[in-house]
């Protein structure tokens, strides 16, 4: 391989936000999703804002899912990062999206750690 | 304004390989990095890999930032994403690459939530 991580960045547009609001539910959403893809978690960490809007991370192994929530707008940026082959980070996005019942979503992957050559490391 | 964030998406070359395996300076250069911006920090996770390598992120009330460390190859994947207009993501991903002594940056900036009208929501 020549990049070591795929980056997926979406717009989740026309969400429940009701689902969007609730901490608990995005926490546990955010989790499933990082099992989705794959990954292993190591750390989570989640904010609930006032008077509205959750904030949260989910550290795996295989660098990280992230969230944050507009509840008044029905919307959530979403950040799904993955490195190594045995992941796939779309399998995690759509998730996400599903599960906050979005009606549109946009996404774009970017290929993170690109080198001339293939590279070795140790994780991997 | 018509768009609620500015993600900018870091790849740091040619860092100084100890410190990118150091968890603690890690996160306090993370830390650090969020306070430069402007912002205000909410939650932190940080976990350190076995062989090498450290992947962390700082929750801020303006969203976050995270960074994923390969010390063998002297490079970080980078995120800063920021919301509102107080504070300003690239005081943050400067003074990163500076204490990772990296000498080589390219970065990128997108625009998140970008909606067709400009948009007025809760935390700002």
């Amino acid at each position: 391989m020549n990049a070591l991580g795929r980056h997926i960045l979406a717009e989740v547009y026309g969400c429940d936000s009701r689902i969007l609001d609730d901490v608990e539910m995005i926490e546990d959403i955010m989790v499933q999703a990082a099992i989705a893809t794959g990954a292993e978690v190591r750390e989570v960490a989640f904010h609930k804002f006032n008077p509205q809007g959750v904030s949260g991370v989910v550290v795996i192994s295989e660098s990280h899912l992230t969230i944050h929530t507009w509840p008044e707008l029905g919307y959530a940026a979403v950040d799904v990062f993955t490195c190594g082959d045995h992941v796939n980070p779309w399998d995690g996005v759509n998730y996400i999206a599903r599960m906050l019942k979005a009606e549109n979503m946009t996404a774009t992957e970017v290929k993170r750690g690109v080198f001339e050559k293939p590279v070795k490391v140790a994780n991997f």
